[in-house]
């Protein structure tokens, strides 16, 4: 996986990896979040997924991932192909600003100002490897140009579960290597149900997948601009990080827990929008967002005609009369499950949990989470 | 236990404990059947609760288990107070009519002719055992007059789970002991819907509940009449059942599997009532046969106000909008159960085998059953 492509030269991919990912709870755990796992049963987890697809062109050398103390281990156990210094720990988590900020200013320190850097989530889906690829060469042209260029994933759905984002007009000429990008005139939040149709209708509308490319000194100057204290901090770590380890841990153990919690759409996307530095790529790649056990499930192909889905061994499952199940056997070695008789549930068997719910509640399974912890089951969340 | 009553003085309790109750499943299994398990959580097992109430009238030694070789050990361990001479062990089974009316040879030979035997379920739950034993009381007094007698369970609702006993005139002075009694019509199987609400309407029905009290020589006599195989072989094996356990085992091994398997209530009760031969004493004390989950729930108390049984640990299950569920927490220690809002279901989960069913479902469990071992699950069957 070393065939870079002349067009992502000066490009490094970062992989925020964090997040635990509650609504797939017993599954997700606050030690085993969801990127870690292998949800589509294709063998490989989300991260590694995440990482062969960004690897493939960028090159495994340009491929970093930011991550919690809890999960690096286990993220460095997962990417044998990652380079060590491209694994950039926080102590605690602070949210994606400070996360892409930091990650990006070491690279901007080590790589030079001009290079750009692509942020992709590692817990995301995509089909078509190719169109993707094509999709981020016009972002990384747009970056190149000066944007803060993200894609649009085309809606296929009036989907409630996802931010959107508005486009305006195209780039035209401007940036020949980015044909098709657009402005982004904002970006809006989760809609209700019909909002979110009323999105769909217009054509404006595209789905925020949250990939953000841009030159390290455009994000950086804009960050000195509207968030000093997070530029502040993060350049201070950032010239001393590739120092001395010592060091580095104590800086971050300093500095860290003081910065500013913030989500990158809110603390730079949206307003740079509004001042008409950010461009969207359209992205029609086939992307989903494994969110919760119904979005596993429309990934997953049907184990037999009545649609049931099993994330997992098929042979730990026997249905009766019984469709359109999620049915996740991870109880261990030799346990059956057996549904009678059961229409459109979720079954999510772990050695300590088990979930049982209706596959329209899925996306309430968080909710779940935060009853356990209030009853004191911290030992299976 | 041991203060007998006067009037049970030639009276021996019989518990035929055969069945897996596959309905139950996975809680019950072939090799450890429902009777030997605690489903309600009173601290007694069914087959210990059986043998208490029927001791404490009868007394100890006047109690006897016929049940299969594979659960003979297990049965010893529950009722250390059995009499082990009154462990009667089949080889296999062959239906209820062999196992009582060997078990009632034995009893006949060991403490005569005209010793009552009264044969009763392992698997019932009765709650009011006072009013129990004056119905045992009655029918033994009319099993002393010549009739085999039966207990007549009143039908609180159309249940289309059990067989009925369509009741006739009242015995009247003939029995002075039995003032209850009437004689029995006819024995009906499990009805329709509209036939058991039908049933219900004329008042002339009751639910059987497999209770028999008899003479030994009036039942005997009887099957001399109308099964002679199967009376000459019992007596043939009891008339050396006490000799010496190699004969007897012997015996059993070449005679045993040779007998016609028919339930008691096709080769005896039903005959023998349309020969005037059978007494109905009526029965109110409470009585439930554990049949299927749905009944287990009946007499378990609710654990919430949203009316979730739980047949187990209560601080193994958390419920979060969900109603009516009965849900068995059987998995091992430390494994917990979610349920986000599911209505109505059945979840048993056990170290190897999980089962979920909609409540309404419950007595196709043994559908599920036979479908894992069509599929060759027998490991957890």
């Amino acid at each position: 996986m070393q065939q870079t492509d002349g067009r992502f030269s000066d490009f490094h991919a970062l992989i925020p990896a964090g997040g635990v990912g509650s609504r797939l709870w017993p599954l997700s755990r606050g030690a085993r979040p969801k990127f870690l796992y292998d949800f589509l049963g294709s063998g490989r987890t989300m991260i590694q997924a995440t990482f062969d697809r960004l690897a493939a062109f960028a090159g495994n050398g340009h491929v970093a991932v930011m991550t919690g103390a809890a999960h690096a281990a286990a993220v460095a156990a997962q990417l044998p192909e990652l380079d060590g210094r491209n694994l950039f720990v926080e102590p605690v988590g602070r949210d994606s600003t400070a996360a892409i900020a930091l990650a990006t200013a070491i690279l901007a320190r080590r790589h030079g100002c001009d290079v750009v850097v692509g942020s992709f989530a590692a817990d995301h889906v995509i089909r078509d490897e190719e169109t993707f690829r094509e999709c981020v060469a016009q972002a990384v042209a747009a970056a190149r140009a000066g944007y803060v260029a993200t894609i649009g994933i085309a809606a296929t759905r009036p989907s409630t579960a996802f931010g959107y984002i508005r486009q305006g007009r195209a780039l035209g000429g401007e940036v020949p290597d980015a044909p098709d990008a657009r402005m982004v005139r904002a970006f809006v939040e989760k809609p209700d149900s019909a909002t979110a149709q009323a999105y769909l209708m217009t054509g404006e509308y595209r789905w925020n997948a949250g990939m953000f490319v841009m030159r390290a000194d455009v994000l950086l100057d804009t960050l000195a601009r509207l968030r000093p204290r997070i530029h502040e901090t993060v350049t201070a770590i950032a010239a001393i990080w590739d120092d001395d380890a010592d060091h580095r841990a104590a800086m971050m153990e300093r500095l860290w827990p003081g910065v500013e919690k913030i989500a990158f759409d809110y603390a730079v996307a949206e307003p740079l929008a509004a001042e008409g530095g950010v461009a969207v790529v359209p992205g029609g790649f086939g992307w989903d967002d494994i969110g919760d056990f119904n979005s596993v499930a429309a990934l997953v192909p049907s184990a037999d005609r009545y649609n049931n889905k099993i994330i997992g061994d098929p042979g730990r499952v026997v249905c009766l009369d019984s469709a359109g199940n999620v049915v996740a056997p991870a109880g261990g070695a030799g346990r059956t499950i057996a549904l009678l008789g059961a229409d459109d549930l979720v079954v999510v068997d772990t050695p300590d949990a088990l979930l049982v719910a209706p596959r329209a509640r899925s996306q309430e399974v968080k909710r779940m989470v935060a009853a356990l912890a209030a009853r004191g089951y911290d030992a299976i969340l």
